[in-house]
C-alpha cells in the first residue's frame, strides 16, 4: 500500500490523539472508581494502555509506522526512514494530536476542557527513570524490528504495560505524551514546570540510541 | 466452508447471546465480590469481556463474520457483504439473542428474570463518548481487515477491553448490546429511557463509517 | 512424534495435577492476600488459571491432546480419537492426578494434607451454570479445532478466564476438577455433597455435545 | 545472525539486570500504591513480570538464548549448547547483572542503594515450592522448544505470571534472581540467610532436569 505524506501525518495525528485519550481516560476512570487504591487504578490504566497501543500500532503501523512519539521518530530519521521535513511534520502532528486527544477526553468525562496539571514529577531519580524508560522502549523497537518484526506491536504494548509498574516515573518515555499530559490535572498529569526535565531525559536516551544506530550502520 | 443463511443467523443469535452473558454475568460477579471497589469490578468485567470476545469471534467468525452488533452489520451491508434482507435478519437475531442472553444470566445468578435497569447513562458527554467508541470500533475492524485480517479477533477484543476504561460511557458501541443491557438492573445496565440516545450516537458513527467506506469504494 | 499409551496417560496425570495446583494454589494465594476483597482474589485466580492452562495445553497437547477433563475425553471417544479402554485410563489418570495435585498444593502452602471442603455450591441456578459452562467449553474446543486448530490452547485459556467471571458457578466444567476441589477447604473448594450435582450437569452437556458431534459425522 | 561470546554474555548481563528491575520495581510500585492489599500488589507484580519477560526473551533470545537464569543455563550446558567456560561466564553475568539491576531500581525509586532484605522465606514447604517451580519452568522451556519453539517466550512469560500466584514461594525458580533479591528490602526481597535453601531447591530441580535430558539423548 502506497501512502502519501499527508496520510502518514494524519495517522500520527489521530494515533497520538487516541493514545492520549486511552492514557488519560483510563486514568480518570481508574481514579474515580478505585476508592483510593491507586494500585487498582494503575492496573486499569496499564492494561488499557497496553491493549489500546497494540490496536493502534497494528492498524496504523502500515500507514505511518505508528511512532506516536518524537523520540521514536528521531531514531527513524537517523536510520534514514524519515526525511528532516517529515520528521518535523511527524513531531508537530504528534504534539497537536496529543493535546487534542486530552481535550476530547475531558469533553467525554464532562471535565473543564482547559486544565494544567499540578502533579509534581521531578528530581534526579525521576529523570534517571525516564531516561531508562525511553532507552528500553527504543531498544525494544529496534531490536524487535531486527529479530521479530511482526511482533513489534505486541512488544511495544507489553513493555509499556510493564513499564507503568517497574519505572518510578511510570514510563512516559515520549515527549509528545509528556507535553499533552501537562494539559490534564488528573491521574496521568504532570505539572508544566516538570515537563522540560522529563523531555530532556527522554531526548538524552534518544541521542544515545541514535549514536548506537549510527555505529552499526543503517 | 459454505454456510447457509440459517447457520449465519443462528451464529449471530448464539454469539450475541453469549456476549451478553459475558458482559452482564461478569458485571454481576464483579459487583457482588468487589466490596464496593468499582474499579476492581471493572477490571474483572473488562478482562472477561475481552477474553470472551476473542473466543466468540474466532470460533463463530468463519460462520457469520461474528458481528454481534447492528452497527457493524450496517457497514458490511454498505460494503456489499450483506444483502438488505440478511442485514435485517442479522439485526433481529442480535437483538433477540442479546435479550435472551441477559435472561439466561439472571437465571444462572438466581435473580428475577425480568428486570429494567435504573442506571442513568445520559447527556452530551456520554453521547460523544458512544459516538467515539463506535467510530473507534468500526475503524479497528475495517482497517484491521485491510492490514491484518487474521488479527481482527484480537484487535476487537483488546479495543473493547481498553474501551471499558478510556471512554466515559464504558464502550457500549453496539445497539443490540445497549437494548439488551436495559433489561438488567445490575452493574452493566442502562435505564430504558437512555437507550435511544446511546443508539443515536452509535448510528451516527456508523453512518459516518458507511460514508467513508463508500468514498474509497468497496 | 509417536507417543505410547503410557506417555499419553502420564501426560494427562501430570497435566491435571498441575492444573489443580494452579487452580487451588492461586485461590489460596488470592484469598490470603486480598484482605477480604474476593474480586481481587478471583482476578488472581482467573489470570493464573488462564495463563497456566495455555502453557499446559501447548506443551502437553502434542503428547496426549491435553484434555485434563473427562467431559472433554468423552467427546473425543465419541469422535473416534480415543478407544473405550484409553478413555477409561484417561479419566482415571485425570481424577488421580487432580487429587494428588491438590495434596501437593496443600504441602507447598503448609496446610493439612487431607481436607474436605465446606463450601456450598448447589441448586438449580448453579447446575444451569455448570451445564452452560461445559457446553461453552466443548463448543470452543470442537469449533476451534475445525476453524483455528493452532489457536485452541489460547481459546481454552481465555474462555476459562472469562468463565470464572461470567458463570455463577465459576466455570468448573470438569468432573475431575470438581472431584479434586472437594478435597480442599480453601477458596476453590466445593463440599463433597455437592459434587454429584455438578458432575451430572457437566455430563448432561457432554452428552448433548456427543449427540451433536455424532449428527454431523466424525 | 552470528553472535560473539562477548555479545552473548552482554545480553545475559543486560537481560537479567532488566528482569530484576522489572521484578523489584513493580513490587515497590505495587506495595507503595496498594493501600495494604497485597493481592493487588501481586497482580501488578505478576502482570508486569510476565509482560516484561516476554519482551526480554523475544528481543534478546536470538543473541544469547535469553536464559537470565543459572538453572536454565545448566540444562543447556547439559544438552551441549553451552561449553563449561561459557556456562561459567553466563552465570557470572546473570548474578552481576541481577544485582546491578536491583541497585538501578533503588536509584530510580530514590531508595538507599545498599539494602539487605529482612523477608523470611524458609522451611520445607517453601523449598518444595521452589523445587516444583524450577521443575515446571525447565519442563516448560524444554518441552516448549521441542513442540512449539516460536512460542517459548510466551510460554515462559505465562508460566511465571501464573507461578507468582500458584506456588507458595511466588516462583523465584532462579538462583541469580534469588541472590539479587536478597539485596532489596522491599516487596520482592528474601533475607540473605534464606538464599542458600532456595538455591539448593532450585539446583535439585535442575539436576533432575539434566538427568532426564541426558536419558533421552541430546
Amino acid at each position: 500500500m502506497t501512502t502519501t505524506a499527508a496520510q502518514r501525518i494524519a495517522a500520527e495525528f489521530a494515533g497520538t490523539g487516541l493514545l492520549l485519550a486511552i492514557v488519560v481516560g483510563s486514568g480518570i476512570m481508574g481514579e474515580t472508581l478505585a476508592a483510593g487504591n491507586a494500585a487498582v487504578a494503575l492496573l486499569g490504566n496499564s492494561i488499557a494502555t497496553g491493549a489500546g497501543l497494540y490496536v493502534l500500532i497494528t492498524v496504523l503501523g502500515p500507514i505511518s509506522g505508528a511512532h506516536f512519539n518524537p523520540a521514536v521518530s528521531l531514531t527513524f530519521w537517523r536510520t534514514g526512514e524519515l526525511t528532516l521535513g517529515l520528521l518535523a511534520a511527524y513531531v508537530a502532528a504528534q504534539v497537536a494530536g496529543g493535546i487534542i486527544g486530552v481535550w476530547i477526553t475531558h469533553l467525554m468525562f464532562d471535565l473543564p476542557l482547559l486544565q494544567a496539571s499540578e502533579k509534581v514529577r521531578s528530581g534526579v531519580p525521576q529523570w534517571i527513570s525516564e531516561c531508562l524508560a525511553t532507552g528500553v522502549l527504543l531498544a525494544t523497537i529496534h531490536l524487535g524490528l531486527r529479530n521479530a518484526a511482526e511482533r513489534v506491536p505486541l512488544l511495544v504494548a507489553l513493555i509499556v504495560t510493564a513499564g507503568y509498574w517497574f519505572t518510578a516515573s511510570t514510563f512516559f518515555a515520549n515527549p509528545a505524551v509528556t507535553i499533552a499530559r501537562a494539559f490534564s490535572n488528573t491521574f496521568a498529569g504532570i505539572q508544566p514546570a516538570d515537563v522540560a526535565g522529563f523531555i530532556a531525559a527522554q531526548l538524552l536516551a534518544a541521542a544515545i540510541g541514535c549514536a548506537l544506530l549510527a555505529r552499526r550502520g543503517t
